[in-house]
This record gives C-alpha cells, sequence and structure tokens, in this order.
C-alpha cells in the first residue's frame, strides 16, 4: 500500500509536492476539491518548489478553471544536513479556493 | 563585456532570475534597491522559479531585513519548442518593497 500512495498528506486539505510525477498532485488537489473541501494548500520546498507552480497552474488551467488563487507564501526552513550543519530551504506555500 | 553581465534586464528594476549562480541575481537586486528604487520585481520561468524564491529569501533574511513581499504572482507561458509544439510554463513574480 505504501507505494501506492501517491502523495504524503499530514492534513485532509494539504498537499506536499515532492520529487513524484506533477500529474500524481495534481490529482491529489483535484481529489480534495471533489471530496468538499473550499480550499487547498499546496507546499513545497527546495527544488520541487517549481514543480508545486506547475501543479497549482494544471488544476487551474485544464482542470478547474473557476479556481481563484488565495494566497501564495514564501519562507525559509532551517534543516539540519547528515554533517550537522544549518542548511537554509526556501518554502512555498500556494492556497487555492474554489 | 556581455559575458561579464551576471544577469539579463529588460527593465530598470525587473531581474530575471535563470541558472546562473543565486548570489548573481541576489547581487542584481540588492543593487536595484541601492540605486533608489523602492520596489524590485523577481521574475522566473520552469525550473528557475525555485531559485526565484530562493534570490528572494536571501536578500531578506541576509541582506534587506526591512524588505516586505509586495506580491507573489504565478501564471502560465506558451512557448514553442524546437520542433514546433507548444509547451507551457509555469512563471512567478515576486515583487519585492523597501
Amino acid at each position: 500500500m505504501t507505494e501506492e500512495t501517491p502523495v504524503k498528506k499530514s492534513n485532509e486539505n494539504v498537499v506536499f509536492v515532492g520529487s513524484k510525477p506533477v500529474m500524481n498532485y495534481v490529482l491529489a488537489v483535484v481529489t480534495q476539491f471533489n471530496s468538499g473541501h473550499k480550499d487547498v494548500h499546496i507546499e513545497a520546498r527546495g527544488r520541487a518548489i517549481s514543480r508545486a507552480v506547475d501543479v497549482a497552474e494544471i488544476v487551474r488551467k485544464r482542470f478547474m478553471n473557476e479556481l481563484k488563487i488565495n494566497n501564495i507564501d514564501i519562507g525559509t526552513e532551517e534543516l539540519k544536513s547528515k554533517e550537522d550543519e544549518n542548511v537554509n530551504v526556501s518554502t512555498i506555500k500556494i492556497s487555492l479556493m474554489n
């Protein structure tokens, strides 16, 4: 089962974008809206930020034209590397609203 | 001279982020503010979107703490590939304000 799960979820209406194919995340977002959520938050960090923007754009342009971008937030998270060094990673949160 | 130019500019207070090292663009943004601009726009498309967010975050956290994010816009641009196919590319515009 674990390998079939396309997208990690911590929260019902949050989709974390990582390194999987973009359509996995698009499907996850559309599913959240179809299950009745009025807003869905797309989150990513580091290189996945570009993919998160792709997800938001594909959902809006190809699947749900009526969606609005409610808010876009960028930030920085401090992570620990394997060598125990602090590494700053950029983050993005894109909130879509039905 | 062309090879020494670190960053393409079409407009005075716009910095286009591409595939160069992130600090080139950070320097370009800081320079724009230091030359008197009240707002600077960071633009990127495709994979460079992640780097554009890095640029905005590094400028804000490390160089100019007083800066505000005025606006963040995402969009889609239609490009022609070499094979004359239409390719959609995501874009981002981050507006920083002093």
